[in-house]
């Protein structure tokens, strides 16, 4: 594990490496994961996408990875002062220069952007549903991270029924066991779900994650993609996984 | 083929075995198919299930498959006369008990049954909406089997409210590119989207069908199911469809 000592005082633990790019990450908050890789995997790009916003960027896997199929321009927000400073690292480490990185509550996006701006958002959420119940992780960058303390699913689509132009697409991996209300949610807001693809740990499992692509004002028709299996039956990795993987 | 002459001179073209089913079938109407075997698969029978509905039942291939594993009693609506005998000759001559058949329009089905009456209700609906531009079948029978003439997925759902026990499960087969409107008209009504599976003809394949078990005033929370992969790479059946017609 390679350590690296960066401006401002921040240690990295470690850097990890996809296809080209170089993604820093501090393995006390998270790990680079799957869903990172699936969801940049599932956009659907076109020659026309001129502008993208990556909701809840993290360390920005997500922009880094668009980066490496389009042009157009990527904007990514972050709440967290420190997890925003690793993406900003990758970014100049990977001399990126289509991505733009906001250190701000995604609550406060208006101050950035008006109606109507996006051809795609890409969002990858925190998960859990925050209950005062809750028993949160006790690193508080991961609780964050984790849980819908500042930002809820709600929240998330009712910005993007109004950041995205007509006709844009709201692409966001989450829980499957989420999935009814998702789709309630996008559609409450207009954005009709046009494109899902299900993720499956082994053929015989149940799914755990799902892609889920929402239009903005969309005709109902729904495409339900190939089941993404992760696992081969010996825990080997699947070859569309390795694939995405660039292995 | 075997043909066989019955009672009210309808001739039969066709006898289906399932397991040690015969079902009475005429290849001028419809085909047993993969959906009416997918269903009563998928159905959650409870040493306390006791009273099933099995709506736009047919030829009952879904009575009659869930007759070989519960006791329960069983009825069947179906609104075609000649499908209609096609069914009473097949709950005959497998010697069948707890199977009742109506012949009569669904929309009449309270002239039949109480407000929560069912542990379960199936259906396997007509998939396709109509329109005054649809083509539609020359052969009428067939249109009213395929085509939401008389009975619309809405009225299905609502009639499911009303006649099922608190708890109870609507279980039913469809197009998958219907899935959001399913999910949607089941909440209207107070069915949560329990159980879902997907069915993809190849593993690399778009799901076509979809089987989605609701539950009458259920909390919310969903199971995502295994993906049901009907044929492998070279056109032959998977291990899990050969199983479930016990071959």
């Amino acid at each position: 594990m390679k350590k690296i000592q960066m401006k401002e005082n921040i240690e990295i633990n470690d850097l990890v490496y996809y296809k080209n790019l170089k993604i820093v990450q501090n393995k006390d908050y998270f790990n680079f994961s799957l869903d990172s890789v699936l969801l940049p995997c599932f956009v659907e790009l076109l020659p026309s996408t001129k502008k993208i916003l990556d909701m809840c960027t993290g360390n920005a896997p997500v922009p880094l990875i668009l980066s490496t199929k389009t042009n157009a321009k990527i904007y990514g927000i972050e709440l967290q002062k420190n997890i925003y400073d690793l993406a900003k690292e990758s970014v100049k480490i990977n001399k990126i220069n289509n991505i733009e990185l906001i250190n701000d509550d995604v609550n406060n996006i208006y101050n950035y952007f008006k109606s109507d701006t996006f051809d795609i958002i890409t969002c990858n959420p925190p998960y859990f549903k925050y209950k005062n119940t809750s028993i949160l992780n006790n690193n508080n960058v991961k609780s964050l991270a984790r849980h819908e303390i500042t930002v809820k699913l709600s929240d998330i689509i009712k910005i993007s029924k109004k950041l995205l132009k007509n006709n844009g697409s709201l692409c966001i991996v989450h829980r499957t066991e989420r999935l009814i209300e998702i789709i309630d949610e996008m559609r409450n807001n207009n954005i009709e779900p046009k494109r899902i693809r299900f993720i499956y740990p082994k053929k015989n499992s149940e799914s755990n994650l799902v892609l889920v692509d929402g239009r903005k004002n969309g005709k109902v028709g729904l495409k339900l993609l190939s089941p993404l299996i992760v696992h081969n039956d010996d825990n080997s990795y699947t070859d569309e996984i390795l694939k995405m993987f660039g292995k």
